[in-house]
């Protein structure tokens, strides 16, 4: 391979980001998907599902820090988590950051993306792998959660691709059914809903899903660099209606309490409390 | 040209944007800069200069309410705006919804930027052209900031290229310090500074330049779908280090007095008071 070789995301037909490949140093049919780990010249090393970016080296901060500290922190008390996808280790190793977490266990579907990670994005999961407080499942997540017993959840993270392929069960009714009789009530689910300029549809209708399980569905934003298109939308759906509107003053405590405070490249108080606020163009896909 | 055509941006040299070209609108070498327009599938019309992203159709409201309406709401009694570059006429629009200026003198230095939007990209400037209250100079932006009188402007808006080529003397100390000559005691310049997460380099330059010149001198930012990378920072300059601290109920106030609330896909009075608070990542680019 030589150094003029592109890989061009084709997540969208007409438009798209493009990545100069250093080397490629994976490249795997799994048994749910393609998957691809290169080293990329600008944004340090790079997985590709199906063609879609998940994650590179250089931004994966914004994402994991926004789809983690902002529900663990809107909570306050979170002991038991359950994190589904996520097969790179990167939520997993934010939420163990957190420590008043007991317990977080991570059911990801395809065994060769946490394979991959382990072999070549370590310095995205550090040593959650190794915690003794993780409990690393190879399985299907949507099994767990229709498994799992009532109340045993403070909070529960989708980390999935988009609802298209493997991820698109996690998207369904039955799935936010399941997560809201295993949470405990002021427990919170979040998810990715992609980017609202592009992907304005998947925002409607996974507002629409969540919003029949939960009293308080919204979403908050965070601006990932290479999910392209502005800001991504990440879901939020809750019983206690009073977690999005926690003052960022308050949210700075629990943070320096929590070990989180000055550990961050994107997340802060402010940042974490200003989420909430959408701009017109998202909030006109969402219910009411 | 077949629909299977593509254009790469080419900003950075490792990663980048690409658009599905429906049809070529315009191509033209000017005087200053390469100028294309196209129509693209997936974000109506698109200007592209020297190969960089200028404005699409489809997400221009994203910058330009962020450029227009924070530094005039801010500043709450803006009667005299300077534009600087911004020929496309998406400035100048925004700047004239506010009802209490009263004069809008912009200077863009390539007139085929302006007589291309004008043939193309008409839905951008709506009826700016034609206000009795705008003054369109085709000329050097430099130069009228040189010659311009002391303390005539409230606001100066630069919406320049990036900090290479045409645009870079849009970004140098004897810019900055004429701008703070001719602006009022409360008035404030903004200029767009970049994608941190691909220009930290431009981001520390221009605020360190900005610094020496006002008392009060940061970023805030937005997140725009088409300029790749995450939030863009937009650079903020003012004598009076009060501004960024309004409130959004107090914002909320002027900006209905002003006739603007209302009519925003992105700024919110919330969003205004929030663009602000900086992730770190970027904050830890600015001086102090």
């Amino acid at each position: 391979m030589t150094t003029d070789e592109w890989i061009n995301e084709t997540l969208y037909p007409d438009w798209g980001q493009r990545f100069r490949v250093k080397r490629e140093l994976a490249r795997v049919r799994s048994k749910f998907q393609d998957i691809v780990v290169f080293e990329s010249f600008s944004h340090g090393r790079v997985m590709v599902l199906d063609g879609v970016v998940q994650i590179t080296e250089a931004d994966e901060f914004v994402y994991q820090e926004m789809l983690v500290h902002v529900p663990l922190l809107a909570h306050g008390d979170v002991r038991n988590v359950l994190i589904i996808g996520a097969g790179d280790g990167g939520v997993l190793a934010r939420v163990l950051q957190h420590c008043g977490v007991e317990r977080a266990v991570m059911v990801e579907i395809d065994g060769d993306v946490i394979a991959l990670s382990k072999q070549f994005l370590g310095s995205i999961s550090g040593s959650a792998w190794s915690d003794p407080r993780a409990e690393v499942i190879v399985g299907d997540g949507i099994a767990h959660v229709r498994q799992a017993p009532d109340a045993s959840y403070d909070a529960i993270i989708v980390d999935s691709t988009d609802p298209v392929g493997v991820g698109e069960v996690l998207f369904t009714e039955e799935f936010y059914e399941n997560c809201a009789r295993i949470l405990t009530p002021t427990g919170v689910v979040v998810n990715q809903c992609g980017v609202p300029s592009m992907q304005a549809e998947e925002l409607r209708d996974s507002a629409r899903r969540r919003g029949k399980f939960f009293a308080h569905s919204t979403v908050y934003v965070a601006a990932v660099p290479t999910y392209v298109g502005g800001l991504m939308a990440l879901g939020w759906a809750a019983k206690d209606a009073t977690l999005t509107k926690i003052s960022a003053a308050e949210i700075r405590v629990r943070a320096g309490a929590a070990s989180i405070l000055g550990t961050t490249q994107y997340w802060t108080p402010e940042i974490h409390a200003g989420a909430f606020n959408l701009p017109p163009y998202i909030a006109r896909h969402l219910p009411g």
